[in-house]
């Protein structure tokens, strides 16, 4: 369990001219960067401290770390007379790269008192100011160096956004107090749709990254993969379906999981998804609005990959894999239940027509692939690029986004991935046969 | 390592007539009160929520568990009408009385950002504005078993008032930024004096508290002891001393240390007492005013059981007995360099006559007593003194109080005591022969 | 790490009438179950007895075990009026059935000074005898239906018998003195080849186990899958090419690990193969004939899946996937260094024509493929096919059979996978690209 | 829990002129050593292999250990021209003198199939052989010099010799089997007799060894010290007594327990004392004879410290201290159910006049002393003496000897000491008040 878990973002590509003026870029900049700090708006100053658990950081080490990813690879680089905010930041917030230095161990990132809060504003300020000076002055040679670093850099910004607010969910559910992060939204209740089955036809597809715009290199080389025909779920596995499982004893039974699922489920005293509790004869669920009953027509969330794969064999079904997956959702609208809602919480399936619904948004969705390279996969030389393999092992790939992923972050051929034991991200479940 | 670092303070006696008036009683309570929110002044939100050792506490539990001793054992049992500041208040803030329920895991107080810090302050003024008219509607009857609770209440407090320096030095030491609690104070700098040996006949010596006023039960009964003749050194061991152990090499050699001490030097990779750093090829120390060089002529502390008693063999020497160490207390006024000087750090010895220096204040002093019931001891019955006995195994005893210790607080029969490995009190010692 | 690495014998699979006659099934039962005791030939007593880590078992525990599972599968259901030998062994040797209950933790089997050795060769000359019974009594149609199971069993033996080998080694190893197993045996020295490349086309190949004969179900359903085109080295790495990387300093590297390997060297302070020590300037291997010096010319051996990746990153060069490998092999008549050489210890290659050399035997071949189902893959019923998914989760597939591996025992379709910081096994790679 | 557990035996000290001849040497050690070879009779070979917990070493260790005493201390130092059996076996036998070099790790004593027990035997034959001729050919100023150090090694060997039959019983009781060591030996069926309460009065008392003959150095100097009145119970609590303990919930009940001691209950998931188990709704007990069922009237047997002091807590009553214990002891004859009966067993109390019956033999019995230093002890130099005080932290002070404890090797003033939570070895207690 570790440094992986903050997915290597610094390896993303973006070829060709900047399609963008530099005042676009300045503007997503902006936007990007108030978004953390929206998220954080409902905070106490105490709740940016802790650290729950080693897969989790504290707020106010997020909003400082995007902001270090900032200085460190384009403003010391690239903008002359710049002079680091503090000399023990790179020390402090650097998370998992070799090449730029000893770090502060993952661990122990709730030990930090200092710097404050305040100081960690204050240092986003400095460094958005700078940046923007940066941007305003590059002439197009530069820009054209600097570009795809920012584009990456603001990219980077948004997945640890979604990792702020599973990492604050974490926190506020730990408390035995369960307290709320904002009030419960006005949400349409629709009542779930059944989970037909769409059909997919055998033969060679391609998959992967193969147009333009902003991509990670995991996603190339796009590539041909032989499918044979499969069927997929027409919706995600709700918290209805997935409670059969669990009140038909399936946290006991050896036989639906894997070995190394059933030792966890044993080691950690699993008995129902993260966040899950029984009170009083019923079922509540920890979410950003604190407690709630649980809602059975609504996906299920916070399982690992032993719980998906296990609940999967119990319905003697199975898990898609990311082949099968990225085909479906090939050619679809990046639509669905994202951060964008501001729901901050899956919702039950609406019809979708002779399509899969739900494919984007609401909760990642569990593969049974593991991550591995793509056939003639290579890593980027230099530091941002340092780590483009350094996680293909021991890790499963999730599809789709969630209800805490922008829109403009997610596409088809994204590949998100965690260790088969994790559960605190909005991760569920599609079935296949 | 647990539960009992923080101290059974529960177990205070006071027999007799209460002799202060109800006014005394209340001025002393709020003259309490306000020294633990003194002492917390300095600190940002940020240092209030964090726990960076099991031993340590974050000090707004130490604020919100003080008030709940108050809460439980005064104002629910005799408080008419009293409601909780809050239903789980009781769950999150015991410490370790196993009669009145269930509690938050020691080790997990970190973990928690709320209540918030400003929530604990309302609960603190909730708490003290019920005690104080408590105090005064109490009819005589009532006062009298009153009284010896609220006593010991504000004995606990000021063990807390020592735990809250020791942690926020903690607190602040291990950040690598090493931030100042308190800017350094104007202090006299005195050159230390050479530690002549005061001698002690052999004989009959009497031991424990045998007087009135307050003490807790672990210094009762008064009793017999045989003490052989016997010196002991006129001033603490300094600074300067210790390092020539460090400097000779005896934390790399095995010859000098108890065997479990052994183990903990190499486990713990102990290289020099607590807080002690080397840079740039000279010795710093941390203290609550930030890191300053290493001061040869003040006493050692933050050193361990296991390290103290290493020093003392290597000098071919020993630590003296709790009994020792008492008769040559016995008498004396209880002056020197306590928490009520404010300097919050040792300071070097100042010729003291025929008698031996330092005896109260600057640092704790091991003995090489383990801690253990004085013959006819008997637990006191009920919650609060639960655990009279419960901590009397695996523990050495310390005496004299330190710069943390409030000069109210301390006196010659006080027994504190503490497992051999724990190092982040204000300890040292005094070598006897 | 755990009971997966004990394989899942299980799930064989032998459909169609039973080719073989009665006789010839016995007498592979006879000389499969005296293969497993002459292996055990060169012990004392006491080297049958002990565990060197969770991985490894008693040599006394495989003899045991291996006949458990004829005891277990075969003559309980099927033999009338068999009595157990000893009521307590279904429990002491049952290795991961869940599902034929309680068992012994794996992590205690060298906790067990009873049975002895005696008795446990007695409990095998026991089942060997009603074995021989019911084989010889069993009518046509049980006889169908029992062949499969003992053949299973066999396969499942031999498994052991390499288990063995490693453990033995493991176990030899661990002991300061490093006593050798059996004497070194006379063998050809071959001064190695140099490894060229060996080019494979692009295009739709099949991998997968087709034909007819014995195979574990994991090499099931033969299927498609597309290949890029790419090319294999003409030979296993070498002890050479490895120190190379070695000696570059690539234990203390961090770009050229898996994050995950990476974190495993500093834990495990790796800093060479296992079994490699450096004494006097040189480099020694702990071999079943004891210590010897380190042979450039020979296969690197006892490197873990993170070691093979990292090396061959080092080169910049890739591991094949098991699809490439399979493919390579197909058709390929299966001879090289096995256990039937006697030689238990990997050999230099030998010149190989236009052919990749060594790719059965010496070592098991590291590949980039996690260990996955193949597409259409379904767990058998039962017991014995109880956990035929159970692992296929944090492991990668090894191909080609090592030194240790009996000749009738390995196939080009052969799957075998560890985790990927295993290295007790006779594992090695070959590069790709 | 480690080194220390096999006990400081260098530290003895033998003053004067050797009484004995050299032949009496002679025979003492020819007896002794056959005695430890005479206890590990009926062993098979694998039960001396194997290390159940840190605290338990394979029997052969213990039988080359006190081999490796002579050789290191009598043998290499003084007789000329001996050779060492063999060059590693000071690496794998040394217990924990750092003086004497480096030492194999003592939780790996059980990962060591070699040497054999054969090639131990035949190291003990000639370390015999060598002692042997040392005696005989001692000149007198030599023999002066050698006698203290051989009754030293003799006494050791003894102690190693109680441990040895701990040791095996832990090692079958680990066995889900429960194999015997010895069949049961008839033995008297002593009724029991009530613990009446015998007094003693206030006033100076002198404990510590005064006299002449073999004693430890930690029994020394003899001093004053002053007791109150006391009175000792007349027997040893029983099983019966421990039962209702045990019966009343008190492994569930805080209170009754030191916090240490409940938190080991709680992680070790303590309900009775070791070897205690119920079956078929009664209590067994595992004994070197095998599982037998519980005997009420037999003192208790395997308990902790921890459960010691529960008990006598939950009693209302207390542990003696060491002073006095050995003030009762003081001039009683050494009798009692020790070794040399053969019983291996506790056995019942029979009726013993005025005096308190079992203060020698049958159990250790715990005190409420923790292990200290006496009044102006000073360690031996060298490295036979190196840790005289080593081990004087978190150990409790055990006196009496057990029923495995041999009658020439204890005496009134024995002070054998274990940690708190230790269990394995034949400790019980008697109540105090």
């Amino acid at each position: 369990m570790s440094a992986q878990l903050t997915k290597p973002v610094s390896a993303g590509v973006r070829r060709g001219l900047p399609s963008g003026s530099k005042r676009a870029a300045a503007e997503s900049f902006e936007k990007v960067r108030k978004t953390s700090e929206r998220i954080c708006g409902p905070l106490a100053t105490e709740d940016y401290v802790i650290q729950t658990m080693e897969d989790v950081s504290p707020p106010k080490w997020h909003l400082a770390h995007a902001s270090w990813f900032f200085e460190r690879f384009l403003l010391i680089p690239s903008c002359t007379g710049y002079r680091e905010f503090h000399p023990q930041y790179n020390y402090l917030f650097n998370s998992y790269y070799e090449a730029v230095g000893q770090r502060h161990p993952r661990p122990e990132r709730g030990l930090l008192s200092r710097p404050t809060v305040e100081e960690i504003y204050a240092y986003r300020q400095y460094v958005d100011q700078f940046m923007l000076e940066l941007i305003d002055a590059a002439e197009d040679e530069k820009w054209l160096q600097l570009e795809p670093l920012l584009t990456i850099g603001l990219h980077h910004e948004q997945q640890h956004q979604e990792l702020l607010l599973t990492d604050i969910k974490h926190i506020l559910g730990a408390n035995p107090m369960r307290p709320a992060y904002a009030p419960p939204r006005e949400r349409a209740t629709g009542a779930g749709v059944p989970a037909g089955w769409v059909p997919y036809p055998s033969g060679i597809a391609e998959i992967g990254f193969g147009g333009s715009g902003f991509r990670y290199d995991n996603e190339e080389p796009r590539h041909q993969v032989h499918l044979e025909a499969y069927e997929l779920a027409g919706a995600l596995v709700t918290n209805g379906d997935y409670l059969e499982f669990v009140e038909a004893g399936g946290y006991g039974q050896p036989q639906h999981w894997l070995s190394d699922g059933w030792a966890t489920v044993q080691e950690q005293s699993w008995n129902a998804p993260l966040y899950w509790e029984r009170m009083d004869g019923r079922w509540w669920v920890m979410t950003l609005s604190g407690l709630k009953q649980l809602a059975e027509n609504e996906p299920v969330s916070h399982v690992s990959y032993f719980e998906a794969d296990a609940y999967a064999r119990w319905r003697d079904l199975r898990l898609p894999t990311e082949a099968e997956w990225e085909t479906a959702a090939a050619g679809r609208a990046v639509e669905g239940n994202l951060f964008d809602s501001g729901e901050l919480h899956p919702r039950p399936a609406a019809p979708s027509g002779d399509e899969p619904a739900q494919l984007f948004g609401d909760v990642w969705e569990w593969t049974q692939s593991p991550y591995t390279a793509y056939p003639g996969f290579r890593p980027a030389p230099g530091a941002v690029g340092e780590y483009n393999g350094k996680f293909m092992c021991n890790q499963f790939v999730l599809r789709g986004g969630s209800c805490a992923t922008s829109a403009n972050h997610i596409r088809a051929t994204y590949r998100n991935f965690f260790p088969p034991q994790a559960r605190w991200q909005f991760s569920g479940l599609r079935l296949a046969r």
